[in-house]
């Protein structure tokens, strides 16, 4: 699915091994994720750990991750628009970042509505803004720094936001989307710092 | 991961679409059947319920369907004793057939654990049965009526229940599971005749 050959600076998996072996070994994880949210107590009641399963269900599903994927593929060789090629990232890698974030927020005591709304928005923006960071860094970066092969995307003619936005208004469109999810953000303590540097370190990396 | 060409006459969605296709639409069916369990009220408890995704979740890992088909991948052009190869498919077709038979059983007012125990020799035994079944229908079939490429398993180099027993001793033991199979509904009613006529069809059918 990924024609990364480094990872890290360390032979991705499918290199290492083979192909079949990496796509099990995230069947595997993937099976490991759902066994953890349904074998531990991570909510107050079991009702809501239900919930959380069904909402990370459906961020790995046809309307998530998978679906996202799927529009990659099919995207490969032609030319997609800036919503288009958005609506891809949304739900190939935003879906699972939105999960991620929102299941942490569902443990213990789950927070109040607009507390999740807001921590909803933060995610869609980091994540959007993980892809972004991510195609700049492809196409400016050397593959030693980077850590894993630069240029592929260019190479494999898929659309980025550098070929549809050109660098320097993708970088503008990082800040914004960092800005938008610190602002989203706003009414939390600082018990939310942890998030905040999680944000301006998508947007800061060098790999 | 399977290299059939036809199911029931028809182009296998690899065949048909492409691999990386295939693969996705598996990814998300296996979603979406985590999303239904935790979706829709199936067990009497929420508890219940996330006993039932726990089941299932084990089945379709690395202790399950994942590692049974990483053994097959590590089996291919090795010879394989009897038990490895039933510990194979204990795993790899096995896990999710009980897995079906056990989350039935535990729908509504989950049965008490004699009955749990019953039927997970039932499944136990009718999903080693549908394995050795499928060794002698790849043996001795046409691939017309098989509706999927026969002989596919000889031509790979594949350990089967025939290559080890020769299909005389195949088609005995096959026997002797849906015996067996039979035999562990002994206490149940005719509420289990559709699993009984499950077993009979799996071990019957020519294709």
């Amino acid at each position: 699915m990924d024609d990364d050959v480094l990872r890290r600076g360390k032979p991705t998996c499918h290199v290492e091994f083979d192909e079949a072996t990496a796509l099990l070994a995230g069947d595997a994880m993937q099976s490991l994720a759902f066994q953890i949210l349904a074998e531990h107590r991570l909510a107050e009641d079991p009702q809501s750990q239900l919930q959380m399963i069904q909402l990370f269900a459906v961020a790995c599903g046809s309307r998530g991750m998978a679906g996202g994927q799927a529009i990659d593929l099919d995207a490969v060789g032609t030319s997609l628009t800036l919503p288009e090629l958005e609506n891809m990232h949304i739900h190939k890698t935003g879906a699972l970042i939105r999960a991620s974030v929102l299941l942490g927020a569902r443990c213990g005591r789950a927070l109040d509505a607009p507390s999740l709304g807001n921590l909803d928005r933060y995610a869609k923006c980091v994540g959007l803004a993980f892809q972004v960071v991510d195609d700049i860094l492809d196409e400016e970066s050397d593959s030693s720094t980077l850590g894993k092969t630069a240029g592929k995307d260019r190479q494999a003619g898929k659309p980025t936001y550098t070929s549809l936005m050109g660098v320097a208004d993708a970088k503008r469109f990082a800040a914004e989307l960092l800005a938008e999810a610190r602002d989203a953000l706003a009414a939390f303590d600082s018990r939310a710092d942890r998030l905040r540097e999680l944000a301006d370190f998508i947007v800061r990396r060098d790999r």
